[in-house]
């Protein structure tokens, strides 16, 4: 066995190299004659460590000073409940969410238990096809602010744009950050679990904006106050370590390759080859997103005839790429993107649908 | 530089064994291609591998039936809210808390934030030297719940029995879970934070009684509710893959070691013969602790002289001996000595002790 091209959607393939450095450092990181799972996180060197991480996602993502940045657990979905808590001042309050797809769904139920929620759009309807244009999405008078999932990973539709707001945009990024240049101080707050574009599950960054923090109330669990958190540097209580050192190799493998935008020039080539391709295959197969909503992270793809979807498996995970099995929900395939696969591996599996299609 | 004796109060050590083994599959895990981190929590490999863990505990710890294994995050110290949130059925309600060291203390403070709580007995006056005797707390006639910190990581108290209790014992066991064999039925929820004993900080076990799960308020964060987690065998959102599967090997570990039994016998022995030596050193060490409360996981010992402190440390580091510093709150060295810490690294560092007692 070797290392296999993985198209999982999470938890996702994680760059070669900074698994390498990962293995090397195992029994003794940096000195310390000891893995860096066994260290103190308030010891010099994993604080270090933790620091230059986050600074690294700073100098990454263009981070403006007023915002903190949180690593927390979790995962996106105890944000959905954080999101609520720590920015309605006086619960229950309202705030304004787009529909887009499975995980902007589960965010709007998980809202609702702690505020009166307004859908601005919803494409539930049709299966989620398309970002609506924000000129058809009907906003609030009183939200405390606009929820976005700029990447849906299930259904494969993203945001290529950003809609004006006039209360802050709070955004899940899980599947898209690091993806692309975006323009931090546009958003209130951001959060990403890390198990797509950043390190293992169990980590989740929060990005805030600091005058957002401080309306937590006390009825709530503690961990989930964005004060608590920033106030201790995310270690009120013990963080995730392994994970948070981890992606802290994957911030530097990223600066190394040239950063977000060297990233979003990549995945911009992926995604288009891949699309072309299944836009080209004269119907075998199809994406089913309007063009302009398309992820460039995950690409979902039916074949014309879904009896042919176990075959395709059988054959492609024994040519080496892994994962392609659609969500229940979609049906077929979908190929996950992110950072760390490369455009060898995207070609990769043209190649394989190509002799698939000319064999069946 | 190679392994040292690692004496952290965690995120502790862990067995050399188990490290090697994650080494050896970081790039690829079980026959995948990929590492464990990089593989889908849904993928029948991962699954069965969390099974499999789920299995060696309950296997471990006897635990019975009709209890449910959950794998979370937050730490121990989410916990402490979630706790008052699953158990009182009629928020606030009222429930017990023995208040025996540092992390009771903060128990009880984030339990306040939901329920009336009952403090049965409190040693913060005398710095938490020893559990008071049963027959001498004020248990309340209201309670939930009686909640214990059986071993308390920074004075190093350690229960050495259990009260009878009518209600339901809660037990945060972060610091002694799977030192020592225990009775699963005579509690109602145990939950440890999983970087002393278990794996890598960003997991927590919560083992709770299935008549207890169920009474979960609708305006409390979903992903705390134990009947959500118990219903979804841990993963209704991704979990911590990378930790719940380095706990699988520790467990897997331990049975080799002869499981908990054999685990307790060595754990006896080595805070035997550290205490041991603290006694009769003629004052030269101290530990404040209660003989019959004394912990065996956590062993703090005070110099006779502090202006000796960074002296002892320094050398002790330098004769790979690590993370002797005790708790800013008790002062001097502690050296916890969970299940990876072998009877050769307690004799290191009793045979270090003696030599900087001669030499000073």
């Amino acid at each position: 066995m070797s290392r296999i091209f993985n198209f999982s959607a999470g938890p996702a393939a994680l760059p070669e190299a900074v698994l390498r450095q990962v293995q090397a450092e195992m029994l003794e990181w940096d000195g310390s004659g000891a893995s860096v799972m066994e260290v103190s996180h308030r010891g010099k060197p994993f604080m270090q460590a933790a620091a230059q991480a986050e600074q690294d996602l700073r100098d990454l993502m263009q981070i403006p000073d007023n915002y903190k940045v949180l690593f927390v657990q979790g995962g996106a979905t105890t944000q959905f409940s954080a999101v609520p808590l720590n920015l309605i001042g006086d619960l229950p309050g309202q705030a304004d969410y787009a529909h887009t797809g499975h995980w902007s769904k589960k965010a709007i139920a998980d809202a609702k238990r702690f505020t009166k929620v307004n859908v601005v759009c919803d494409t539930s309807d049709e299966g989620y096809k398309h970002v609506p244009a924000a000129n058809e999405w009907t906003l609030s008078d009183e939200a405390a602010y606009l929820h976005l999932t700029p990447n849906e990973t299930i259904a494969g539709v993203e945001f290529a744009w950003l809609p004006d707001s006039t209360v802050p945009i709070v955004a899940d990024m899980s599947s898209t950050i690091l993806s692309r240049e975006i323009d931090v101080s546009k958003y209130g707050v951001i959060y990403a679990g890390a198990q797509k574009n950043i390190g293992p599950a169990g980590l989740t960054i929060v990005i805030v904006r600091d005058d957002l923090i401080g309306n937590f109330p006390d009825n709530a669990p503690r961990l989930l106050d964005y004060q608590v958190m920033a106030d201790s540097d995310s270690m009120n209580n013990t963080p995730p370590t392994f994970a948070w050192y981890l992606a802290g190799k994957v911030f530097a493998w990223l600066k190394e390759q040239g950063g977000v935008g060297a990233m979003e020039e990549l995945n911009r080539i992926k995604a288009e080859k891949l699309y072309a391709y299944i836009d080209d295959s004269d119907g075998y197969y199809t994406n089913p997103v309007q063009p302009n909503s398309r992820s460039r992270m995950n690409v979902p793809f039916i074949l014309h005839d879904n009896s042919l979807d176990a075959l395709f498996l059988e054959q492609s995970h024994a040519a080496g790429l892994h994962a392609l099995k659609g969500h229940r929900s979609v049906g077929g395939m979908r190929a996950s993107i992110y950072n760390a696969m490369s455009i060898d591996g995207v070609d990769a599996l043209i190649d394989f649908m190509h002799q698939f299609k000319a064999a069946n």
